[in-house]
């Protein structure tokens, strides 16, 4: 399953942006929801999103990676809801205590999906953050977290995170212009994988998600094969 | 010297509530600069933000506490600049390769002020971001980032901070309503103390600033003496 990233172009009007892609993918079978990340959301703030968000059945993530104390992301939070989402990121190295359990027991609260980031697909985050995701998991585990973010371009990552978290969702970005190939992350365990540009700028963005579909599905028959 | 956090009570018009409260401590001799957070942008975004910022001199800090791969960061970062902001708080968890570096870059090329969290004022920093503060300062100066965020609630990371840094400014978060006592981290080696509330919802909060910054010079006073 796919979740596509709208990640508007810089002068790109959003709404207008977001709202041809979604027209264009609604309704496809592979397709499990969007994303939105805070370039979207910065310039121009929420009052655009929900137009575009009532287009998207399934999952509707806002993709802000918030790691403050408790009683900002809770703000945020219930702002991005009410803007309709229903599912938000966070990072989970900000920890529990005063930060992550209040989010999570607001998300928990009014059915919002708390989505918690473990390990990135850049190499620097090795240096701090991959050197505690069995602990991160863990930690979000008994906090409640409906699922994870872990890397496409480090299948061993998504490995960890399924082998911890056997009933938890794990999106997983990265795929396409970050390197890793469509159906590598669901082979690891995850469960979607985030692709943004490859379809976002094709010309037919329809089209285009229906090849990466493909493509997973031929990915996932011959990793099933091989183990 | 106090940076006066500009949080906007939910239902606040953002642009009208900041001004509100720029008009009345800009000037002060005490008044090192402001700082915006998340929940006042996320809502309406960044179009009002200017003419807030204008009407203050000194540091103009955007946080949004980011905590994304370089590429988004960049894109955020350079946003924030054209609303009037001169300087970024980002978290240094997420590493330099391929996300810190590229910042911190962007940053530099561009007479942004990067200012990297290295500890949090909440207890759940304890957990994963306390146990790297000294790699992730030496890290910081190494990518030439101009502050540090401290907590002014634990000084014991403010003077290790300090010690790792002594020529970069550390900005404390926790004065007030959080617990610190104003001066208290500035005793312990900080640059400036972040005051929200204690200042924003008072009737006149010019009057609260000038108390704040008593209160200050009284502490580093006593500190001075004391050691």
């Amino acid at each position: 399953m796919i979740i596509v990233a709208l990640d508007p172009p810089p002068h790109a009007d959003p709404r207008e942006w977001c709202s041809k892609i979604v027209s264009s993918v609604a309704g496809h079978p592979s397709l499990a929801g969007v994303k939105i990340g805070l370039p979207a959301i910065v310039s121009q703030g929420l009052g655009w999103v929900k137009g575009v968000l009532e287009a998207v059945e399934g999952l509707r993530v806002a993709d802000l990676k918030l790691a403050d104390i408790g009683a900002i992301m809770r703000i945020v939070i219930e702002r991005l809801a009410s803007a309709g989402f229903d599912a938000v990121i966070m990072h989970a190295f900000v920890g529990d205590e005063g930060a992550l359990d209040e989010a999570v027991d607001w998300c928990r609260a009014h059915g919002v999906k708390a989505i918690a980031v473990v390990s990135m697909s850049h190499p620097g985050s090795a240096k701090f953050i991959d050197k505690h995701t069995k602990e991160m998991v863990e930690m979000c585990r008994r906090l409640g977290v409906w699922g994870f973010v872990a890397p496409a371009t480090r299948p061993s990552m998504i490995k960890l995170v399924r082998d911890l978290a056997p009933d938890s969702r794990i999106l997983s970005p990265g795929v396409g212009a970050q390197g890793a190939t469509p159906g590598q992350a669901l082979c690891a365990g995850a469960d979607y994988e985030i692709v943004g540009r490859a379809i976002t700028r094709a010309e037919d963005p329809r089209k285009a998600l229906e090849e990466m579909a493909k493509l997973q599905r031929e990915a996932l028959q011959k990793c099933r094969v091989d183990t």
